[in-house]
């Protein structure tokens, strides 16, 4: 092979460095999962094609990456249909399994599956990656990693106060101050609905207004017009597209607005029964803010609905979402599980951190200590140390070959090492270790136990 | 769907107590690779199909996962090609990527794409799962973890010393005491080869010897004389089917049955400088063995091989090896690239400690204090607390809902949570915790400062 290897586009190597600051970010959520009481599982990375198919919409069905059948799969295609040459219906004969869309379907595939060895409620979190065949673009990629924390089997709505807090707990761990953690509900949605005599044209109307933000409410106006929301509808709900203030302030309007809704006088009750525990037990450095015009995968969501945005100094769609469903395990024939979850979005979150500077530090340093190797027996005599260091949780290496001091000093440099040592005949002969501070220069002689006592 | 859903042949779920296993393990291989001055890379779970394709032999190339690609893929079949109906050569037109297979060529691949930016001699690991359309026995999985750590770029023959302290610390980190590191050299192969006039039959030769161990020395001889190794020959190795005795005697006689071979002679060399530094640093808990009829994928290696068996008390095959190759990332033209190194068996491991009980008692632990819920008031009492606990460290929630209080209790013993705390009124009144030991049974109140100190 001449020329250069390369990767499938949409995919990714991560150098070290890159994966030092990936895996600060996963720690920091899995500590925090694990403080709230979630227990991790892991699913294949494929599925049988029918657990995944027709679960995320036609464009879904189109992203899944299908895995071709071993041996002589063309066999298995009839005559007849091989003739027609048709990749859609040929498609399901010579593939049966796909790569993981999402952890949300596999996971309701698990619970469905192992339903007799889970004891419910079930708190679980999963963090592994997923694959979609999705044009590749700035911050899309068709290999990334998920980190899902859900609990199914209790209705409690101390479970949505609990993920506001567990987001709170994450960014302030990661010193990401400032994050909004947005909320909604479902029912307040339909309440809208329903007083505006928009029941029928529900997904039209929370799809319209979800675009607030982006497009202003002119616009959005003309769009729910266009889906046949009548003008009167429109009117009625103009205090929505101004409501401000305080969560409480807006709950009120809210209340105005949806009086003769009962499903929306429900939203709001437990909108109020969230923020009222949530102000009690406050938060860090997150703010909960109310949001109206938040629906995400409406058809998806029957309760509350999350959504986090970054600090308003950085330019980046939302870094994490959820909300309640409440039939997870329907579509595997498993009836009335409620469910409520919230997701971490890994890449976004990186290059947040990435620009505000807010990674650690020493979170490039590869080692502790590098010894400089002047031949094979002072190398020899170095590792004995390297050992007793080693042994105290010292990450420590010899140079591997006898290469010229300047050298090594270089590779020490590039690789951000902040210590090195230098063992010679004089320091093997009064049994000390010259130690060489790489960024300040000093050089210090010490005993064993000394260097060990100073690099711990 | 009205049938339970399943998943992959030769694919697991892995549960809650499964995961923490896994990890537990993951976690020491990963602490000591650090420890060693490894650092981590990771690269994408599917590669271009060129640059797997060809690399592991036929057997390979059919138990890689293909990935289909996206939309009309058929299209792009030609209609000859298309009307032959065959498989193998309709492959490579309707799939472009294939799921990874190991981690070395995906490494080989990697360093050369890479060269440029990569400071050398590299010292990485990596710790990722691999594809395999194999047929699923006991212990062999289609998905499954490979961890492995390997040095490109250095000829010291101070890695391989470095590899077998790196083995005997991770395993004596594992409490895994008394596994046997064998070593052997690919020059001591071709020196034996050279030296009985079978140099042209040096793979045949090695095949047959490998299996001394399983079918004995009469069958390896049957074997090795039907397939061409003159009996001349075989009469002149006979020692080596009675090698015995310390590392040092068998190198002793190795140098008697070699002492025409200058490859055999250097390969001793090899040993030998690999032994003293070993006698000299000591290992912790395992012993480093000769083992003169290991070969491993011997077109594979050029210098050291390494093999690591679990204590004899366990059936099982072996648990880790390696080796050095000295051109890894020739197969992508970058030339005169050594590499060496190591990788663990992540499946088998499991079973070991499963086997010996070595996994840590509390592994199972999920949380470490679940709150019983008396009702909403009391719960977000309650959550206070807990937020207090988790700022702390300690894994804490709250049962979600006010159930019966023998269902809460059950919950607990269920998921091995050993303490719980109750909150009733009069606790609330007098800002005090119950806390109640679930194996003695013991209960005591406690101030939120006194239940802290308790359970941190």
């Amino acid at each position: 092979m001449a020329q250069k290897p390369s990767i499938p586009k949409g995919t990714r190597d991560f150098n070290p460095e890159q994966v030092a600051k990936r895996n600060y970010i996963f720690n920091v959520i899995k500590a925090n999962f694990e403080r709230f009481g979630f227990q991790p599982i892991e699913t294949p990375s494929f599925e049988n094609s029918d657990t995944l198919m027709g679960k995320y919409g036609d464009e879904g069905d189109r992203l899944i990456f299908k895995i071709l059948n071993s041996g002589d799969y063309l066999s298995k295609v009839n005559d007849a249909l091989y003739a027609t040459k048709n990749s859609t219906k040929i498609t399901s004969k010579i593939s049966e399994k796909a790569l993981r869309y999402d952890l949300t379907v596999p996971f309701a595939r698990y619970v469905v599956q192992h339903q007799n060895e889970i004891e419910f409620p079930f708190k679980r979190y999963q963090i592994q990656p997923v694959w979609r065949a999705d044009r590749p673009q700035k911050g899309r990629f068709r290999e990334f990693y998920q980190c899902d924390a859900d609990v199914v089997g209790s209705k409690s709505l101390f479970q949505e106060v609990e993920f506001i807090q567990l987001y709170d707990a994450v960014f302030s761990d990661l010193k990401l101050e400032g994050v909004t953690i947005k909320i909604n509900n479902r029912k307040i949605l339909s309440g809208i609905a329903e007083v505006i005599g928009a029941s029928d044209r529900l997904i039209d109307f929370t799809v319209a207004l979800d675009k607030l933000d982006k497009i202003g409410e002119e616009k959005v106006k003309e769009e729910m017009l266009s889906k046949g929301i009548p003008q009167s509808g429109i009117d009625q709900m103009q205090p929505l597209f101004t409501l401000s203030g305080t969560f409480e302030t807006q709950i009120e309007s809210l209340k105005t607005i949806l009086n003769s809704s009962e499903e929306g006088l429900k939203g709001i009750e437990e909108l109020e029964f969230i923020n009222h525990a949530i102000s009690e037990l406050k938060l860090n450095t997150a703010k909960l803010q109310l949001d109206v015009t938040l629906a995400r995968g409406l058809n998806y969501y029957t309760g509350a609905i999350f959504e986090v945005s970054a600090p308003e100094t950085v330019q980046m769609g939302s870094i994490g979402g959820g909300g309640r469903y409440d039939d997870l395990t329907g579509i595997f024939g498993l009836k009335d599980v409620s469910g409520v979850g919230i997701s971490f979005g890994l890449d976004r979150i990186y290059l947040v951190l990435e620009e505000l500077n807010l990674f650690p530090e020493t979170i490039n340093q590869s080692v502790d200590v590098l010894f400089i190797n002047f031949g094979d027996t002072e190398a020899l005599f170095c590792l004995k140390a390297i050992k007793a260091l080693r042994q105290q949780g010292v990450n420590a290496e010899v140079y591997p070959d006898a290469a010229k001091m300047k050298k090594q000093m270089n590779h020490a440099n590039k690789r951000s090492i902040p210590f090195v040592v230098l063992v010679g005949e004089e320091e093997m002969n009064s049994n000390l270790y010259t130690l060489k501070d790489m960024i300040s220069g000093e050089q210090t002689k010490l005993s064993l136990q000394d260097l060990i006592s100073r690099l711990k």
